[in-house]
């Protein structure tokens, strides 16, 4: 049995010789140990011809080990920690990687989406912890104002509700949905494709430096890796695996942040997508989510995602039109209210004949009317009472 | 057996004496005739108590046979003409409202929902002919620039493939679809809750002559019937039943214009919704329905309308983002690609390192790549090839 230590460094070293993701490595950790895994790739031992490749390749530019043990070694100057399976620390959803199949997967990175084998964090709060109620919000780098807008206001109001918001510290919807928790002076973490020694991309550098004070900085990859493009790929099923649920603010057809959604639907977690002008083409990706994956939920706004992620009664309150003093009326009062002349005075008979009624049925709902204050009694007939803003049927017929 | 002539006159009766919808009048026309059911109606004979109250209250005001007899003697003064059901010209599909249940129906407009008894029509066109190939439009009357520029591009773009555009002729939407069908030279049908005589809104009084003159105005009432407020809702059934697939551009929370979407759900029929921007208080009613209802179907625009209604093949373009280059590249080719140096040359070792491949799969890869105008060979190495607009991972990555 090896020591935590030990398992630290082949975990490091692993995530060096091979993308995060490889589920040939995963598998074989499982079964052997990293420590043992570590040996037996080094050692050209790799089940696969791809994997011995790469191994070797990449065993070309330094040794494994060395390359392991130096960035760990400079862990506590980074004010970095490191985080594996087991420590009490490890956020248990990213396990459920495991079983991530997505359809019609070909890529690579849609292929090799196994759980990571470590977390480099930067930040005061416990990785697990952070994760445990948290919602990612993800979307498109070139956003619009109105996703920026939505993508602040989420951010805040989850934040607000003691939910951590999860992003990729990207430009655009990413960043909005930090700055909008961090105003709310909640939690945020960004999951990173790069070292969390130096956060991409360097124009949110401030943003980073903010979220490290009171958020988290995570990342598998060791110190000083570079934002390689496949990284952001591999990166997003962190951010569907760890979260509670995905929602999606913008999203140009073909984006990353579309793919984040994939990951969350493919792990049943909710996945739900902010929609947007059709005439945007920030928002093409996000109605194509909606037109194509019956379980993407379209939400509107806060209270629609928290009844997606929240415990089950947390229902959001269904949007309605204004309350109008005729819904309490029955089929005959309404009928009444609108057979009336929106000027003047109307009689009984008259008002019968167009509201197809009989008179003592008129007579009956009109004394309701009257108490109701809906309508008036004059010596020559009934007058509909005046509301406040009120439009008669000849201005503003409900269609 | 009555003519032709006595079944109109009967028609146009029983749609006065009781509002059209009513089941109870449709069932007894269906078993005893247009002319046997207005006999017993008048002779009190309504097996429904609310239904005789009905015919003395309207009775009252009139008899029903001199009203219609008036009407349809006035009927060549106004160029109009009545079609009914047996005539070549009636439009078949309305009767598939004998079947229209609605969920959770308990208002008398959404209860009475039978097909209609007759139909006033002015225009040049055959009232079947036009709605053979039609869709129907609806929205908010207090639209946005956004929905009144998404339902004329619609309009217009239906009208252009030769479809018929049918709406209410409210302000709004309803006039922006019938404006951009008239733009295109195309058909439009306003379906009115009103006699055909004096269409309401009387602010769109140029817009029903220019339908009137190329395209269609329909309605069940008689001419001078007015415009009463649950007219609008009793009217949407037709404009739901008479196409072959709803449109919804915008609608507030409540609104009358997602009724006649509700209705098209009823039947069967494909009911589409454009979604908006969440902040807009025009869109509510959209995306609530599209919350609600899994059958409603979100489209972004022209194709995805006519992938709905249109023969089975007609199958819209899934939206996409610009093709690029490495598009073609297999797994290996794209991460050398991605792995090499923005600027600069690298080494065939230190790109083999960098993307985790073996030596001879990176000259192999490479090799292609050159073919390709991908990369270019230097005498000390390996160079990106210049590509106008091309941005490298670590400007603009791919997340």
């Amino acid at each position: 049995m090896s020591t935590r230590e030990e398992s630290v460094l082949a975990r490091v070293a692993l995530t060096w010789l091979a993308e995060p993701g490889t589920r040939s490595v995963h598998r074989m950790v499982d079964v052997l140990g990293p420590v043992d895994t570590l040996d037996l790739l080094l050692d050209g031992g790799a089940p696969q011809e791809a994997l011995r490749e790469s191994v070797a390749a990449r065993s070309g530019a330094g040794d494994a080990r060395s390359v392991a043990a130096e960035a760990l070694g400079n862990i506590d100057r980074l004010g970095a920690r490191i985080v594996i399976p087991g420590d009490e620390d490890w956020p248990a959803t990213v396990e459920e990687l495991r079983r991530l199949h997505l359809p019609d997967a070909h890529r690579r990175v849609d292929l090799e989406t196994a759980p990571p084998l470590c977390f480099w964090v930067r930040g005061p709060w416990p990785l697990a912890e952070a994760l445990e109620r948290s919602v990612a919000v993800v979307g498109a780098r070139a956003a619009t104002s109105y996703g920026i807008h939505i993508a602040t206001d989420l951010g805040y109001g989850l934040a607000d509700r003691g939910w951590t918001v999860v992003s990729g510290g990207a430009f655009g919807i990413d960043a909005a949905a930090h700055r909008g928790a961090l105003n709310a002076n909640g939690l945020t973490v960004a999951v990173l494709a790069c070292g969390v020694d130096r956060p991409y991309p360097m124009g949110n550098a401030a943003l980073f430096d903010r979220i490290a004070d009171t958020g988290l900085l995570v990342s598998e990859w060791p110190p000083g890796a570079e934002p390689l493009r496949p990284r952001f790929l591999i990166r997003n099923r962190v951010i569907a695996a760890g979260t509670r649920g995905t929602v999606l603010v913008e999203a140009a057809a073909r984006s990353g942040a579309t793919q984040t959604t994939r990951r969350a639907i493919g792990l049943n977690r909710p996945a739900m997508v902010v929609p947007g002008p059709v005439t945007s083409a920030m928002s093409v990706g996000a109605h194509e989510l909606l037109r194509e994956q019956p379980t993407a939920r379209l939400v509107t706004g806060l209270d629609q995602v928290l009844e997606e992620v929240g415990r089950i009664g947390e229902l959001a309150p269904v949007p309605r039109g204004p309350d109008r003093p005729t819904d309490l009326l029955d089929d005959d009062a309404r009928a009444i209210v609108e057979a009336m002349p929106r000027r003047g005075t109307v009689d009984v008979d008259a008002l019968a004949a167009r509201a197809g009624l009989a008179v003592r049925t008129v007579l009956r709902k009109l004394s309701t009317l009257e108490e109701l204050a809906l309508v008036v009694r004059r010596a020559d007939g009934y007058l509909l009472a005046a509301r406040p803003g009120r439009s008669g049927p000849a201005e503003q017929p409900e269609r």
